[in-house]
């Protein structure tokens, strides 16, 4: 499989649902596979709030592959002897495309603070326009989870000719007020956090110890992503040492997991970052710009499969069905398939096996 | 209904499940109705975590009751016309029984973190202490719900003689994973909370300004206590103001609901109890000390009623309902009754309607 790793820069200005402009930008992004000559081959993949363009393959010297291996590369659901796959790092992200941290064009200091809002309107439309520049204007499939998955849908609601299939993934219409909640953690510890210092921080602050903030708000994240019953099966109530029982910070074994987790997240991403991007999710809403979420839902006119995830605490399977029952009382093209999985939220990243049958078959 | 609030000291040691010891260590406590000459007419109810023995009535210039106020008085399903009705703050709490910073005798200063890890089993065998320093040596019913169930349940597994009844409300037999990783949250905003300074800070410090840990940690709180769809009764996506929706830090109705209660609460407890309790809550087991859960259930003699609430987040209905078939399964006295609500956790003490006839005929 063949990987390319760029990062384009444009000077035309973006011009933000915030009414902001963002002028100029870059963005980073990975590719698998040739695009053909015609290129009608091309499969955009999104990824989540955590995520990043490397989404399969292994970079020289990683023991882990892109969060995605197991669905894109030769011979699996996604092939990438057929496609050729892209996955574009989005706006406010901190792995290469302008966010936060990037220097305020014409200063050479960095946003912080003063960075615009992003939504995931901008977030498609920076991309649209990436892919415009590489002499693609129509798309096989747009393929996405979580806040990918918002990606996918709101491409099939504002350019609802640019791409003959949608496949998304624990996913929503609009987030609910649960799914703020638990952001809210996040936004909240990392604002409060000394070191953060209202986001003043050197830049690599974090690198060396992670934030605190982060960390913290990270244990929310980690707790929507997963489920009571898939912790019981992960950690029950063992003991990280039995001795520990009766020490105030003695810890179970769930705690472990999530401070090892949660401490070596706050290392490798920027808490700004962090701060943008759970506003991206706070404010996905199909509805908005749109009459109502019906007549948004109505525009679409890709082939879209919606996936959905019992054990789903973040993003419940009801609110993708609510899309598909909206869709089939329009009569447009859709499948909705509810897997069984105890994983939560996760389950679209580790449960492959589950559903890449639904992939395959929608991309053949 | 004549209300009087004590403060008991006691000068025995109180061996702990730690092995450690506490001596001498006082309990506050509250009481309501008249103990009739038999001391046949007593209740005691128990409190949650962030409760107090403060259970019905009114104080002097307050405006709010205590925290079961519509279960508790004249007339109501506890009846105080008929029942001496006593509630004991825990151990490890802050509102006047012994917890991390009480002055650790002989010397006159806190113990903080050198204050030993209180057990359910530790608060419930204080209270029995307290009960037979008032001649009380037989129970009419023990009543409580979420850590206040736990302390019923456990009472009814330790002291199978001592109630005839027991009454437990959105609570478990053993604090799953799923719980711990939430108390994780406030555990770890609190310990890394810079005023925190390792448990050094000034008594009083959170008073003022409220400790910014707990009010994070507490966010985590407030989200296991409510459910999504209790969230979008209450909150949907509205806006505190719609100028905000690009704004950073710009604010959901959602969110501003956080932020003003957990920062009021952050000025009312003491961030040191809440994680003494918090643990109190993780090591919570009943099959501790025993062969099995299945072992410690049927030592169980009073009649025993359950109430779980199908919304519940924290403690799942079908955790109690395990502990119902095990005592059906044993020809147990018991019942059990999953609430339909959608206040999540919280239903014990807001949906007090739905349950109410519950206790009323339990008790008559």
């Amino acid at each position: 499989m063949q990987i390319e790793t760029h990062t384009a820069k444009f000077t035309a200005p973006l011009y933000l649902e915030s009414g902001r402009i963002l002028e100029p930008y870059e963005l980073s992004y990975e590719t698998y596979g040739e695009l053909n000559e015609a290129k009608d081959n091309v499969i955009l993949v999104c990824h989540a709030l955590t995520g990043s363009h490397h989404v399969a393959g292994l970079y020289d010297g990683d023991r882990k592959p892109g969060w995605w291996d197991g669905v894109i590369g030769t011979g699996k659901a996604i092939d990438t002897n057929e496609h050729f796959v892209i996955c574009i790092n989005v706006l406010g992200s901190c792995f290469g495309s302008t966010g936060p941290m990037s220097d305020a064009y014409p200063s050479l200091t960095p946003f912080r603070l003063r960075f615009p809002v992003i939504t995931v309107k901008d977030m498609i439309r920076a991309q649209k326009y990436l892919l415009s520049s590489l002499g693609i204007h129509h798309l096989k499939a747009i393929v996405g989870g979580s806040l990918g998955g918002m990606q996918a849908l709101q491409f099939a609601v504002d350019y609802p000719n640019f791409a003959d299939k949608i496949i998304a993934l624990a996913t929503t219409y609009a987030t609910r007020p649960w799914t703020i909640a638990f952001n809210k953690v996040a936004m909240e510890a990392i604002r409060r956090d000394v070191r953060f210092d209202n986001g003043n921080y050197a830049k690599d602050e974090f690198v060396d110890n992670g934030m605190d903030g982060l960390a913290i708000g990270r244990i929310a994240g980690h707790i929507s992503y997963l489920s009571p019953d898939s912790m019981d099966d992960k950690f029950g109530r063992n003991y990280v040492s039995t001795d520990g029982l009766f020490e105030l910070f003695g810890r179970y074994e769930v705690e472990r997991y999530m401070e090892y987790n949660t401490n070596n997240f706050a290392r490798t991403f920027d808490p700004m970052s962090y701060l943008y991007l759970a506003k991206a999710v706070n404010t996905f809403n199909l509805a908005r710009g749109y009459d109502s979420l019906y007549d948004a839902i109505l525009r679409i006119k890709a082939e879209t499969h919606l996936i959905g995830f019992e054990g789903d605490n973040l993003f419940f399977p009801k609110e993708m069905e609510h899309i598909a029952n909206m869709m089939n009382r329009n009569g447009q093209s859709h499948s909705y398939t509810e897997i069984e999985s105890s994983y939560g939220h996760d389950a679209f990243l580790v449960e492959i096996d589950k559903f890449e049958y639904i992939i395959r078959k929608a991309l053949s």
